[in-house]
């Protein structure tokens, strides 16, 4: 899991950005309170069970404010850890410490938030099968680097990052190419190094697909049986996607049926922030 | 409702990150697709009861990318709509409209999702009790100022924009002055312009924080009975703020007790997105 | 080939860092020389053959330094054109055209220049066969979408758009995985989203990608009867790219053995500014 | 050579740019197959004669996916260095060397690309002439500040930096002021800290110019014959820069004749990009 | 004095931005003069009476440029230094301390005047009395963070930040609202966390602003007695500013009324630069 | 005086910059107190007799906020006009108005005073004489294309930009080459399109700098009777431009022994802010 690596120039323009929006003007209590050369230390604890994510981000954060904040991290990104665990630490001074608090924990609370719901939908997967879990677009604005690191840390993968990245056909394209054969046909003369993915409905639609060569088709809310007979269909021409209001349950039962992938949106637009609290040692 | 303001510099600087991230390079599947001069009109509709929210937004997304896009505004924001409500509309060019498609409802599904819960928490308010839901600096890094906005289309307040806009003492401040009193002397001698706001956890630290002067005094994690004698000992010389694990019991507790804010980070922390479409004409 | 795109946002960067670097601090020539009100019409005129790119990035330049200059275009992107064509027209504030003219020639002299040279690519593919020529990442750091789009002008295709945008296995990835078979495996478990191309420098390295199953398979530096053997034995389970040392006679004879597409750093790297002048009416 | 100057600030820019083009996203390739922890050794090679430039810039590159890569330089830029001459050496991190890799190279060929064109332009000077070659404002948008940096490295010299460094008078200056004289003396009267330098078709306008005081004149497109005769006018009066369609036979020619500088667009507009290859340590 | 706190983030940013306009594009004196490997020992040192404040700033803009300058400070921010004294000291490459040399001093100039300035009214209030000298809005466009931390150097105290950090109402709000009251009803339904100003030209209206629970009242442009009298009426229930055309006299009287704070635009919008020079050892 | 050009990438740049400091999240009072929908009329007004300048800075200001606003211009800049002149009229919604106030107002104070207090030094160039008015690169860091412009509005001239712009020999650069003719040798060498600008003490160093070539010399803290006898010494071979500790008094004598330029540093670097106010209509 150590093996995933975050984008750092993207990392460095989100905490930036975060940075600027909290603190830009300064700290008013810690100046007020807190002597210039005071020092803490500080240890960011998982009050729940979760899944660490974020340790270079949370570093990070406090870097910028002082280089001097020397960082330690007891867990690596991936690690299902119980609740109370001591995930990170950070030493230094008190002010910077302070000031960065709360912008580090609005980063990692979402990062282990993310990368723990995805690690449920990939326990959901049934031992032997190969289904995999991905997220989608549907990232928070500015975030989808650090949150797309999170889904690979919780076990999951990664969709397509943007609309440059791959074809992705849905249904609007397909009306506006007048059929879903026609659509493929175009986007595979458009691009050979990008897979085409097509939104089908129907198995009708699933049938058109693959004989216009589809790469990926995406069964877009169909139930479990229709997914059965359209893996049963494609017998393996096609890697087949299933997405649209994705329980827990249904990730077990369309893993069990043999879809390659389930797509979940709730990996990114609606988590709740882990609880992650920064105590400092007395 | 259609009081409020969103801060244009910061909507703009919000929208070219998130069109940036999904749409710098372009929009293969559209450029495959879609013809160059054909147009479209499409409907963001609520797919389930929500307090409308953000459509300057969804209409900056679009006139970003082609600003031949017409917009059209059904609901004013703040305005609780049924499900299958029709909230906003745009007319264009149908690549411009697809290409903007996701930014525009990442944002929105956000925005109408903190006003959808923060107004939740506002009707837990016994009616003639003046008791206010604000947020917290718990906000999406990046998003601060679109997220702060939903919390006021929700009827919440806001609590301190950042670091640099009030004092908030908390207990490693009030640590490191050495005790409530001595935190609050020095915050109040360093700015006159803002207001000092105390953290306590305990009703001797409520004394002598009253004592010592705070404009607002932060109950923190205090059961009702205690906030009740809270308010009792105050007497009006100071707000008091309650917060920690706050569900809508609790507001309606907490409120009818007296306690002048309840501040709640779940109104934009752990929110689930709005589930919005757009739906394009045939 | 109007039915071609201009990602704005990226656009709108690249015009404005150009416009910054020649003329943050003003021009002062045209200050000194040229009467404030005075007004002017210019003709961007092709001074050579070449096939016309960037109409609306010139327009842009202009406009950006006065919203007032009317353009107007007499070809459209990809069209071919011969010497002395008059491809665009500029109308407005004299002193605003002048000081855009030289950001705006730089622009489109490389753009046009890109789909000229990718335009002679594409026509020394025999009739009737479909390899297509694409670029590569050998783009100008900072032009990429404009490059990019050049080349789509000019008839050629797109490889992957950067380093998160589609798996390219090349001999150091080889090398460190232990092998291409041990390479693509690792590729394809980790993104099913998108293809995995593997370089290969010999035909038993072929071999071992096909039956790993890579999707595209680069051939890289191969003589054209090694290539006609790799389509031979390939036999359509994947597709073929060569590359290295691209003439327009290797073209022709590459693709008359059957490879799928060409890829072309010189599209990008090494392409000559095509002439084109900035024509002012007396 | 070494004596020469990057502007840091420039550079950084330019560098950040390119990485956001190319990996804001991350390396898919890199992650999926190189360890983490992987270490490599890689040289930069030159495949033909050229003049080494941009090592400064090749180091900042890796340093910014990762400060712990250590980069060595094995010429000083401006030596003309043969085939296969090593020209620097990174170690470190195997992700962020080959993630790196494109970026670098993508702006050190260019740059070595430039300063190998500029020095076969200065060698073409006869021994004992004082002629100097100089860029344009024709660079590549966005790379101004590298691309100055290497005609410096290759011998030249350099222009005005931007519209607002210096006056340089053209065709639709002189036609809109009514006369070269009126023109130069609108100039000196608008700066007396900058150079006044005019473009001249024609002996009658090099008169002209003389006699209203220009610095420079710019003496564009003319054949050697008539330049020999301005030189012989002019008498030391002014420089005299020649431009329009120099070959390296008219630099001789024009030097012999006792131009003081000749500008030449092609020293940045239209470079084959230099074949430097990064050899990776088995 | 050194317990006072810079914010890094705007510091940065300041820094940057003055470099760019000065150095973008390098510094030709320097490159043609100076051997690239030369070094310098250079001191600013004040060529009058002032009080120190910047050196963080100052050494950021040196290391911006070359990490390997060493600086040294001789004094804190907020110390009163006579003539001649030796501020700070730079040590490192002689290139990079004089391309350097002038935004530094620009920064620190003003920040010095400021901080020189403020204690001069500050210095004003006659002991005892605990009047506060505060800054305005009336800040230099895009310096705000610094000059607002050289107010408090120079022992002055910082109003709002900006205008989503307090409420201060003034005449044009008044009028809109329909009268003090009103207005300052409104301002306290909107907010509890920031403290309600209200500007009033009579004591009628100091009355009524009284009366509906402003927290600060600012009276503007009135004469000491009236503010005297206003002092009586207000009898703690509120704070008073004074502000308009405040002299050093007026501080004194105005202190010794019993005011408690005085807002001073010319703090910030009308200082002379302090004179600092560079020198340079031999 | 309308002649002069704003350069509109640097004053955009400059008034989103003093946007995102002031209003980035909003104006709390306004949003309280004002009516989305109200209107206002507002008029610049000059309080004392001063040089307009910044009309156009001062529309984009309120135009960022609402494209709505509608501006009107009294006068053009560089005109002198008297206490209680109406200078520019902004009509629109009355919120945006309010909020882009202040930092409307902070530009054109600057810009005015600085336009007014080079008029006073132009004007005290007696008539006949030719003495230019120059600033120096002593401006606000991040204001200096605003600043240069409102010295030209004021009827001085602009010094060189940046450090990339000209070559400005100091006491430094001299002493590092072992001599005034060495140093301008060694810049006359590294580039020909710029003057070469050498400061002297002495009248010693100004025969070297005469003999050596230099374009512009810089009689550094000379007295008068000094000055006269280096304009008598040069003869019109350098132009020769006096600065340090210049008053207006010394203006006068020094244009009357016939220096070409003087330039002030206090006309950037040490102004009193023009007064104007913002008249809202009734």
């Amino acid at each position: 899991m150590s093996e995933l690596e975050l984008p750092v120039v993207a990392v460095d323009r989100i905490v930036e950005t975060a940075l600027e929006e909290d603190l830009a003007a300064g700290d008013l209590t810690s100046e007020a309170c807190i002597d210039a050369t005071a020092t803490a230390v500080a240890h960011a604890v998982a009050r729940h069970e979760l899944v660490a994510c974020g340790g270079v981000v949370f570093a990070r954060v406090f870097a910028r404010l002082d280089p001097g904040v020397v960082f330690e991290s007891h867990v690596v990104d991936g690690a299902r850890v119980p609740p109370a665990t001591k995930l990170w630490t950070v030493r230094g001074r008190a002010r910077a410490i302070l000031s960065a608090e709360r912008t580090a924990l609005n980063l990692v609370q979402r990062m282990c938030a993310i990368a723990t719901v995805t690690r449920t939908y990939v326990d959901a997967v049934p031992r032997g099968r190969k289904t995999r879990i991905t997220d989608t677009r549907k990232t928070t604005p500015g975030l989808r680097a650090v949150e797309r690191y999170a889904v690979r840390v919780g076990g999951g993968q990664n969709h397509r990052d943007n609309l440059s990245s791959a074809i992705l056909i849905k249904d609007n394209h397909v009306a506006a190419c007048g059929g879903v054969r026609l659509a493929i046909e175009r986007a595979k003369r458009h691009s050979y190094t990008c897979k085409v993915e097509c939104e089908v409905d129907t198995l009708a639609q699933l049938d058109e697909a693959l004989a216009a060569g589809a790469d990926i088709i995406l069964l877009d809310n169909m139930d479990t049986p229709t997914v059965a007979e359209a893996v049963r269909r494609t017998a393996g021409r096609a890697l087949l996607e299933a997405s649209g209001s994705i329980t827990l349950e249904r990730v077990t039962e369309l893993a069990n049926v043999g879809v390659d992938a389930i797509s979940v949106g709730g990996l990114t637009h609606s988590v709740r922030a882990a609880d992650i609290g920064l105590d400092f040692e007395p």
